[in-house]
């Protein structure tokens, strides 16, 4: 099950260029390029006349010719020769997706043209903050994933698997103790952990040369629809600047990752991280680059062996824990997104019968916050 | 099609042990590891919450915890722990499979705990037998097949393939000419075939040092629902002990083999020999498993073939000849015990229409024998 | 979908002798060999046994015993013993196909052999032309592709490809300019271009020794059902022999080429050049075998990149042009051949709607040539 009106990042921007670049996303065959200008273009990855991927062709100017019978298309779909022929036939286009460049990353529209709405693009300003420094993915390309593109969701709306899956990286003993809170907006969902005088980020700690013990620590997920996620930790000296305080005064990360759908059961991860520490420090931003991926791929190892059962075993029960608010919730929003766009019905396979839920509250609008949480034992 | 309401062999007892085995058994993802005290687990390998495999997990005494969200699963499948939550629901739990180590094999029990019947083991105490030397297996794991299981027994209840796919390690020429008695019981089948002065089998002469050139020569295939074949042969001196005398006084060999589903397309073969010569000779022992390895690729060889033209034509008519009869008796067995599990109806697609098949005899009680043979020309 | 009432290659006559061959044909498992007297044999690979393939049995004689039980086969697939056993049951035989060597190629009659009908071969006689020098394929086997048949119909019957997809070896700037005349009859679409004044075929020019710049050329292919294409290609001084004399006054090269399904997605092609120049010349047919399988890699590259956009948007729009005349012509026999045999509509899917279709005439009788172009701009 795709969601199509929405934005999804088709490739980092260092990816594109002149030559064509060819991936599949929501199940259909896209090629991306820029134009001489450098504007991102989208285009249907298939010619209109036999089918052959026009990544096969050639670019000539801001065109693609086909690389079959030479029919070329101008940057918009457009047809504009058929060698042979003088005349155009109306049909004689193919599909194009608005196509955006921001933050460092290409950003499709999927969906209907007609609905395209930049409202939509998560809050993701931070890249772009000058006092901060960014990294961005593993330097080149996504990280491929056999997997449905929701379970990364599922994974950053539920922290708790941070003890679990990445014990000798990223830490955390005594974290699951505390409560979640979670707030369920229109298009999003927000969980949020505050550890008091807990051990620091082991990860994290290294690289700002904290060398204290104890700290207040916090972990808090937003997840836009239909699959961008910012995942802001960090800690700072106990009782330093509290929950409610200016987390940047600690040292803090903001790791934005989305899973963009290249099949029902593969997909691929891009991601980024906006520190305020260790700033500029290029040997740090390889480090980071280098340890962030050996996370990530403790949570794909995690993600595929899901995807494994999930493939055999489509119906096998499952059961509901506390800390599922955020991740049900997050289920929610798609059920209810699927349903405007395609009528499913809310009630999804997956979410199981007789598992605890949250109760459905009255329809959010648009910026109205309900709070759900906390969830404690 | 799978029968659930039996006994399978999960693995060697020797294959398993602290560290979660994942074996996928009857379509089903399976985990068998040991207690502390050294009894079986046989456990769904899949976490209730977010269906990871517990293998992903870890041991924690008799317990495995999951390697996501840390829920920890007892050795009877019962949630006992979830981080961050005081409350268990009841659902919390993963199937658990009855499991018992008998004869150096891990047995599991696929279909309902309450149906498990010890009595459906095969008879298979000959591996305890002191008077005997045993060899398990090739000493450490399963034989992978590409193939359905039943296509094991059909191998097993039909001994003239042994002339035409083992003719260098088995032999058999001339065994074709003599009589089959069949035997059809409530769970098992029976064929058996006394060949009077003909040549001894190269491999077993050998192993035991017999030099004569005539023998009389035995080949009885016991088939135990669902896929548990006992293969008696060996030979003697011409006219020593007879069809009806003591085998034991000849060269005999028990071969013990199981196929265990693991889908519908592929499948584990484990397997035992019994010997009663060469007693105790570890050199012996080696060069058996490695010749009776040699023999069973032959074997896998030829049923992965017919797989491969199974899943290509599955409507493909097909002859049955005299030769069929036990395997068409053992046919009808598994078919009536998946019409008492799944209510399928007893002529499978696979019982060709206009083939010839042995009368269908009143329905068999356990315990009592009816000779349908000799079938001869 | 497949036609099977129609001659197909299934091997090069050099690929089949004493050993049995196994080759999938239109989704079918067919072995081939030479009886001891040279005639080719077409037999259903599978044991009417147990669907052993018989391609794992051994030869005795003319026959092929099977490698299982040991039933034995006769060249017409009758069963003429069965170990065991003295009477053979009426319906213990394999279906053969009527195979017939010529032009150093096998030909199998894959449908109903009472319909078997040698008029229905192609004209490909100059295979076997003294006057000419034949080159058959690449010297050993088939090349795989993993696409559909009928993309290697539509390559060949719309030559303007060779510009964008042949452009270093055979080239053809300013030929796509030239008008195409399409005829159909009631077998076979021909299509013919006739370009004055044009560079010389590059490949064809530096093997024929040619040295001038400017030549009168053409193009014709000619598509027999099923997929049997003969292109007829060459040049000649300009203004020598014209449009309608005797090509063979020029640099002449017929290629034949046809695609055999194997699956619905995968085939094989077998192809043959016979040329009139470098008559004898060794050397130059190994150069010719080299330059020509680098310019069927390329089309193979291009109908596999279809194949991939095909079967992951089935359904998806497309545009007819003009220079697809012919292979539409082409799309119909074949869809009403399919729908004599087969009853299908004769409005295939891949006829898009809404897309420019040439008139349907009135039923073409055999012999009847129907011109339908010339089209031009």
């Amino acid at each position: 099950m795709f969601l199509h009106n929405y934005w999804y990042v088709g490739a980092y921007a260092a990816e594109i260029g002149e030559k064509p670049l060819a991936r599949t996303i929501l199940g259909e065959p896209v090629l991306l390029y820029r134009t001489t200008d450098g504007h991102a273009i989208a285009m249907e990855d298939r010619c209109c006349h036999r089918n052959l991927p026009l990544s096969m062709g050639i670019r000539e100017g801001d065109a693609i010719r086909c690389g079959y019978h030479g029919l070329k298309f101008d940057s918009a779909g457009q047809c504009i020769e058929i060698p042979g022929q003088a005349q155009i036939p109306p049909d004689a286009k193919v599909k194009t997706y608005p196509a955006m460049e921001r933050w460092n990353l290409i950003w499709l529209w999927m969906g209907d043209a007609a609905k395209r709405d930049e409202s939509l693009l998560p809050q993701w300003q931070c890249i772009d903050d000058p006092a901060l420094t960014t990294t961005m993915g593993n330097g080149c390309e996504p990280l491929p994933m056999k997997c449905n593109w929701e379970l990364n969701n599922d994974n950053l709306l539920d922290l708790t698997h941070v003890v679990f899956v990445h014990p000798s990286t990223l830490g955390g003993v005594g974290l699951d103790n505390n409560p979640v809170t979670t707030l369920r907006l229109a298009n999003s969902v927000r969980m949020m952990r505050w550890s008091a005088s807990v051990e620091p980020t082991p990860l994290l700690a290294k690289l700002a040369g904290f060398n204290g013990t104890v700290s207040d620590r916090w972990q808090a997920t937003t997840c836009e629809l239909p699959s961008h996620c910012t995942i802001d930790v960090g800690f700072a000296e106990a009782c330093k600047i509290g929950r409610d305080g200016d987390w940047d005064k600690g040292v803090r990360l903001r790791a934005l990752i989305t899973a963009t759908p290249e099949t029902e059961t593969t997909s691929f991860m891009f991601y980024a991280q906006c520190r305020n520490f260790a700033l500029g420090d290029q040997e740090a931003s390889q480090r980071f680059i280098k340890q962030i991926r050996a996370v990530f791929d403790q949570d794909i190892a995690v993600m595929e062996g899901q995807q494994r059962i999930n493939s055999m075993m489509p119906n096998a029960p499952t059961v509901e824990i506390r800390c599922d608010v955020p991740v049900v919730a997050m289920h929610r929003l798609v059920m209810q997104a699927a349903a405007r766009e395609h009528g499913e019905p809310i009630t999804a396979t997956r979410v199981q019968p007789g598992a605890p839920r949250p109760p459905l509250p009255v329809p959010a609008r648009a910026g109205q916050p309900i709070e759900i949480g906390p969830v404690s034992r």
